[in-house]
């Protein structure tokens, strides 16, 4: 419970410290997941304060939710060719700032709105450092339903196991925003990201991946110090 | 109007000449598009008299309702990890058998169903025979909606121009049998679609595109000669 309440608090200040990064009347996309949510909130009480002039982009109903709670202007992504920042959570990230992204399955639009921004933010809390992608995390792909198979058989080609995301609330697997099915790959500790990455772009019906490579300009790591939560930021 | 029936004649005799290609129990994928109807009628009209146990995976609603109204054994792609042969239409086919596909905007799961197949034979009429991919065609290509403002962007950074498609029965753009919009991208002759094609492969939001690389095993060309429908086939 402590560990727990303590995580939240990381979440907390990481959160308040990438609103403070955001500048008036800026174009800004918002990830999904707990440590974006409290981004978004830090970023409302802000805006509350200094009415910030934003136009924000959420990456899933899940955010769109919350943004169009607190009052934001929200866009719609396909209408938009650039962003200034975009913000959002990760699973894992690593020393070089490659991340994995897809806990929540919105990993596919998430990919598209950080491509649209400028300067791309992660918010984490420390536990979700690592020194190799894929250690004890797998990387959730987003499938065109009619591609199960042939997805699946070319995750197998390269050697790694796969299971079909399923969750609660409906039988059957899970549907993301967009409609489609999740597919999570497990890889172990990943020695080379972006080869694995290029393999899964070309793969035909695969939708989305949950690798993002060399995307990443800094993240914002809370973690409990003394007792007290704190955010660092580490930049490429 | 001549022109018009003995290019009717030439798809037909494409398609019974990939009709004859097929073997008893084989698993069959089937595309989409006037000639691969031509290929459908003719291999229902074979199986009527041969009763050849075929299990047949169409690519797409139009395919799908043929090949049950002709009575075949009809599976879904999603539940199978590979089939014997897939015969499918192009818009245009270059020397070395590349494609563009996609003209009928079910490009994506067509590529799905191909990839899954050990030999991939496509059926053409020989005015879909050019010197080089793009010139009078555009590249389809498949976009999931929040996506389609970062894809037109990449496109024009790839420097091409390109348009959303629409058509008529409904107002706005077309969707796909996937629910995805289609962005024609005009390229003009294209020096090397394999380049294109990777480039392309790695845009977020971009769920499939029309070139077709390395992929073909053979084309089967419907012409007529002297008066009369023939087809010949071109092997890698």
């Amino acid at each position: 419970m402590k560990q727990a309440s303590s995580n939240l608090e990381a979440k907390r200040a990481a959160g308040q410290a990438a609103a403070q990064m955001v500048g008036r009347g800026m174009a800004v996309g918002v990830g999904t997941g707990s440590t974006a949510l409290a981004f978004i909130e830090a970023l409302a009480e802000r805006n509350r304060s200094e009415d910030l002039q934003l136009q924000v982009v959420p990456t899933s109903f899940q955010s769109k939710t919350l943004c169009v709670q607190h009052g934001f202007t929200v866009l719609d992504p396909a209408f938009l060719t650039r962003l200034d920042l975009c913000v959002d959570g990760a699973d894992q990230v690593d020393p070089k700032l490659n991340a994995i992204k897809g806990g929540g399955a919105c990993h596919t639009v998430e990919k598209v709105v950080a491509s649209l921004a400028d300067r791309y933010i992660l918010v984490v809390d420390e536990s979700k450092l690592v020194t190799a992608l894929g250690d004890g995390f797998p990387v959730p792909i987003e499938v065109l339903p009619p591609a199960l198979g042939l997805v699946k058989r070319e995750i197998e080609r390269m050697g790694y196991s796969c299971s079909l995301r399923s969750g609660t609330g409906k039988d059957g697997p899970v549907r993301t925003d967009e409609g489609n099915l999740v597919l999570d790959m497990h890889t172990g500790p990943m020695e080379d990201p972006v080869a694995i990455s290029r393999r899964l772009d070309g793969i035909p019906g695969l939708v989305g991946h949950g690798l993002f490579v060399a995307m990443v300009d800094a993240v914002v790591v809370g973690r409990t110090r003394d007792g007290e939560a704190v955010a660092d930021v580490v930049s490429r």
